[in-house]
């Protein structure tokens, strides 16, 4: 009997994309697999299960496939983080920094209460400043932040120690060494 | 006793979003909702339990939301609809016409396979362009098209006959008239 798939197994790389010289973690090809995409979600909130959260937020665009799967899993709420102009009611928004420039992302104003408790979840965590513009976020509302949760590390990138030294409980599936 | 909340009662209109003139319907609302999030995957999948679905696929971006729940539900695999440029693998690319000019959505041509069942799922039916494309992209995969499931319908648009005219099955959840 040959070993059972992981996560890991199921993600495909994907060379010179968007741009040469880039190793594309891409995770369609997990979630296009019934057993693969039903392992990512449960191993995703296994840390969660009895523990209080409000809320599960999810960064556009990928954040919000798992963020779906989540939330629906622990009955909860879903809430969106997205880029810049792109939710229609009034928001609060943070920039953050890119390798080539600035970006800007959104939550609507009413969509966490003071108090409550968040899971962040997305697909990857590379440098970690989207992450880290949704935590504040999340926390300018006045709801915590209970955990990060993502499917890919790329620990070379620095997000992980980011998010650790903003005191964050991260969780991550799996990790790709190099960048 | 107050009669229960629907899922309608969960969707707030923006007025002028994006533009003036235009009522925004917003699903954001619904999904931040527990009971409401819950109920609305619940009944989009309704129709189709014991009916075979293979892949659930949603049209970015708040099909993701949706979509990625439904699959996670139906125990099925999720495939992405992406906007032009932002699937790393091979795809296969089916253009539509805009209000004002067009746009191209992509699909991984390896994310189903000949012979396949598919649920395709997106938050609102409005003229019906997007889905159209859609299922146009599901069907050049030789992949079958079981259902197109909506949270809102926007009848006067002439989506659902759109659709319906291409033999699809249509399921919406409600519907809002006027523009």
């Amino acid at each position: 009997m040959s070993p059972a798939k992981t996560v890991k197994d199921y993600i495909r790389t994907i060379v010179d994309f968007p741009h040469e010289g880039i190793l594309f973690r891409d995770v369609t090809t997990l979630f296009a697999d019934p057993r693969g995409f039903r392992m990512c979600v449960d191993q995703l909130l296994a840390p969660y299960v009895g523990v209080r959260i409000d809320k599960v937020v999810g960064l556009e665009a990928r954040g919000f496939i798992l963020g779906g799967a989540v939330a629906h899993q622990l009955s909860t709420g879903f809430v969106p983080i997205r880029k810049k102009g792109k939710l229609p009611g009034q928001t609060i928004s943070q920039a953050y920094t890119l390798e080539y420039g600035e970006a800007v992302v959104e939550v609507h104003e009413d969509s966490m209460q003071p108090g409550e408790t968040v899971l962040l979840v997305d697909d990857l965590l590379a440098t970690g400043g989207t992450a880290e513009a949704g935590i504040k976020l999340i926390e300018r509302l006045g709801a915590r932040v209970a955990g990060c949760a993502f499917v890919v590390d790329l620990p070379d990138l620095g997000g992980r120690k980011r998010l650790e030294t903003m005191g964050m409980d991260v969780h991550a599936l799996c990790a790709f060494e190099g960048l």
